[in-house]
Formats: structure tokens, sequence, C-alpha cells
């Protein structure tokens, strides 16, 4: 039986090794949850990166542009980090080069997997099955905020584990944990997030509905993997052939 | 209002800013449970260090000295890490020097902070009367499990924050998670740890005794405290005064 394992924090990643695992990379708020969104929307390709400058050369590229720095859209950039942003037919056929900062990190930091997959509670059953399908060992590997745990990365790792836990093993904490803190939120993820540091900061910037819309489970069966320099939707390839 | 704050691996200390604040440093099973049942027992002074070989050399200066390697007493020590090796009166009067692990490293990285003490579910009134009384900042410092998240250190940061909630905030992620999953395992906490990962490596070892005593709360008014270069219990001396 394979196993499933969660790190907290990109600060913890040198403690695990990826070799031979699948990584699921969460950034709920909003890094992965709007690279599901735009793949659903028909976007071909993302390029996650680190940097302003580095997402903007992209454009030289054709691809679209998205930035967003402390909670809103970066001037000069076709797109911000809402998912809503990414909806009205604008992605379609598109690659995308998006710049985030907690989100892009976890991914390069873990190139090291067999396989890099983007979680979020939208495409949580289309990783579900993936995983089911693979049968490596699993990390997921939480974005956090600057280094530090966050609830709502580790809220769909316990969901996903909930999903797992009869075809995988788990002799961690941080797994245990994880799943208690989901089975205790699920009734209601938003309420229970209101009191969470970071979701406060987004509510600040009036962006529930950028919350509310990232909580919701099942909506897309997009499954976006990392493949050579780049994430494409394996979903969509498959839908093709 | 002072504000509270939960760090769950000694490996994220880099991120926390540790002047002007009280370090509350972890180690339930065992090492900080074990520091404070030794001061209970009338230990005089206590020198946490990291190697074997400089906890020998303590030996010369008249001190006990203890050391635990893969949870049994190592050879040529007088102490092993079990509580109950410090209560039939061998430690009243002397000092102590103690190598373990990941406790130890919790100490030693938290030497930025106003005040080090040392927390335990033994000793959980008294830490929290003391913080009370302080007025600092705290930030707990888990110790982890080889610089991994682990449960019973995170429940213990959970029972504190329960008594310390109404006169600190608590704005952040970890400190939420710590209270939440004390509240879902309180009523049991052997039970609810007997699936953590490290209770199952003790259990292997047969030291569910050693389990149970050090999830008692309460059991102690001891203080320890870091001064200058060891610890030392500030209740016992305010008893003299």
């Amino acid at each position: 039986m394979p196993s499933i394992d969660v790190c907290y924090s990109p600060e913890l990643l040198h403690l695990y090794d990826l070799k031979g695992k699948a990584v699921v990379a969460v950034d709920i708020l909003r890094a992965t949850s709007t690279m599901v969104t735009a793949f659903a929307h028909g976007a071909t390709d993302i390029f996650p990166v680190m940097k302003l400058e580095e997402c903007q050369a992209f454009a030289e590229r054709g691809c679209l542009i998205a930035a967003e720095r402390d909670g809103i859209k970066a001037e000069g950039f076709d797109l911000g980090n809402s998912p809503f942003a990414y909806m009205n037919g604008n992605v379609q056929g598109k690659a995308i080069a998006i710049t985030t900062t907690n989100g892009t990190r976890a991914i390069h930091l873990s190139m090291e997997a067999e396989e890099i997959v983007i979680g979020s509670f939208l495409n949580l059953q289309a990783v579900t099955n993936h995983l089911l399908d693979l049968q490596l060992d699993v990390l997921v590997v939480c974005a956090g905020w600057k280094g530090k745990f966050n609830l709502e990365d580790t809220l769909y790792a316990g969901a996903l584990v909930e999903r797992l836990q009869h075809a995988f093993s788990f002799e961690n904490d941080a797994t245990l944990a994880s799943l208690y803190l989901y089975q205790t939120a699920k009734q209601d993820l938003v309420t229970f997030l209101r009191q969470s540091s970071h979701v406060r900061r987004l509510e600040n910037l009036e962006i529930h509905k950028d919350t509310e819309f990232c909580l919701q489970h099942d909506v897309y069966s997009t499954l976006p993997v990392w493949k050579n320099d780049r994430l494409v939707d394996i979903a969509a390839k498959r839908e093709l052939a």
C-alpha cells in the first residue's frame, strides 16, 4: 500500500525524500485554485514563475501574463490571481505565465519528485483518482504563508487524505492532524476559515467571493501536471485522445 | 494585549522574531516532561546538551548525567529519559546534564528570546500563570520529531492557548489549529495520541506508562526557566524566598 504524507511548508521540504513520489502542490488561496480554473476554461499551458520581470518576459512568447502583489493585480499585467478573472473566455487556447510567491515556490522546490500535480478543492476528485491510478507514495506540499503553516492548505490535505485513507497508509502526525482538522471543519469550511489569518487578510481586500469559490469541492475535472518546463492539463489531453 | 503564536518545528524558527518574546520550549515525549519532573523532585540545575560526549564531560563537574538513544538509557550514564527514573530521591539537590536531540535543539535555537520557559502538561498551569504575569508576546516552540510536525507538542500548545485565550491575541493559523486539535482530543488524550507516529514508536518500546504520565495536566508547580547557561526552577526559588 503506498503512503501519504503532508509537508506543511516549503521550508520543511528538505526533510522529505521526493524521489519516486507524487507531489501534490497546494496553494488554495489562490494560486493553485486559479491555475485549475484557468485550465478548466481552456488555458493550454501555465508557466509558474517567481518574479515579476521573469513573468513579463513571457509576454514576448505570446503568453498572457498574470501577477498579483498584496492581493491585487500588478500593474502592466493581463490578469491577477482571482479565479473569476479566468472565466470569461479570455484564456481559451492561451498559454499563461503566472507569478505567485508561495505557490510557485512549492512547485519549484518539488522538482525531484516523479510527478507534480496541482491540487485544489475545485479538482479534488480528479486528483484523488489520479493518485489512486499512479500508486506512488504521495507527499502533499502546502505552500503555506511566507513559509509558515496555514489552515486552508492543511484542510485541503485533510480532504485528500479522507478520500484516499483506505488505499494509502499514513503513519505520520502531519497527515493525521490534517485529517482531524478537515473532519472538524468540513461541515462549514467558509465559517471555519473565517477565523484564519490569511482569509482575514483576503477579506480585508473584499474578496470573500474568491474564498467561497476556492473552497468548493469537485467543480472541475482538470488535472494540471508538471511536464518539462510547464504545467499542462492531462485531463484535457485524455479527452482529446 | 500580548500575542501567542506556535512554531511547529525548530526548522521554522528562523521565520520568527524572538526578540522581546517569551518562548515556551516543548518536547512532551519526553525531554521537557522529564525536566519538569526532575525539578519537582529536587534537581537544582539542568544543563540540556546535544551530544553524548558533551554530556559525559559534566560528570567531572559533579553532575548526574542523563542520556537516551533510541528510547533507552545510553550506556555509561546515570539516568535515561523516563520521568519515572527521577522520582526516587536520587536527583534531590543534584545538578543534571541531559542530552536529548529534539528538545535541546528547540531550547538552543531560542536563545534570542527574552525568556525561555520549559513547558509540559505536568506544569501547564504554572507556565500559564507565569505567562500571564510576564505580559510578553509568547511563542510556543514545538521540538517536533527530527524537524517534522508532531501531535503531542501541538496538543500541548493547544492546551496552553486554551488557558491563555482570553488574555492573549492569536491571529495566526498554527495557534488556531493547535487549539482546534486540543479541543478535539482533550477528552481522551491518551487514546487520541495512540494513533500518532511517535507514540507508536514509544509503545513499541513498552513505555505506555511514560506516555500516560506525560499527558497528565497540572501535576507539578515547577517552572524551569533558562538562566545564563542552564535551566533553574524559579518556582522553587520563590518558595524558598
